[in-house]
């Protein structure tokens, strides 16, 4: 299974309009081929940050999502909303046997 | 690496108490040994779901978190205080190159 974190700084007057397309990208992104799950979310210490999870079955899925029109567009939206580069992170992970 | 993702789900009584916890673990969890990130956001979708993103460098490091009483004190006062029991996932995570 592939992770992705990614995380968006809004900038106080586009906030607003970051967190509905954050929002809309996120619900669309669970449709695709794919997707296991995908959600945005705001860090608690600052509101600004918005903060995606995501999970996808493999790197094709991941390479198909990054690719479409709808998805590209939002992250051009992104980049130019934000305070700062947006930023993404992706894991190769294994789910193991909750302990302790 | 290890990732933990976890959520509890609060009553709208209970938020603003389980908000003062949950980022009082997170601050505190960061400085243990092992703790490569620890966070606390909101759900967009549902204000009252805060989700935890935790990232570790071993299974020995995340034990040794489990078992401190500040983090069992924190599960008790956590499970008490939300609406469902809380989920926590665990996975063995290797970051990748970003592509796409």
């Amino acid at each position: 299974m592939i992770i992705v974190t990614g995380n968006i700084l809004a900038k106080s007057e586009t906030l607003d309009e970051l967190f509905v397309l954050a929002l809309e990208h996120s619900r669309r992104s669970r449709f695709e081929p794919g997707c296991l799950a995908h959600g945005v979310h705001q860090d608690c210490e600052n509101q600004l940050r918005l903060v995606f999870f995501e999970q996808w079955t493999d790197h094709s899925a991941l390479a198909q999502h990054f690719h479409l029109p709808a998805s590209r567009l939002f992250a051009k939206e992104a980049f130019a909303l934000a305070a700062e580069p947006p930023k993404i992170e992706i894991y190769e992970a294994v789910a193991v046997s909750v302990g302790g």
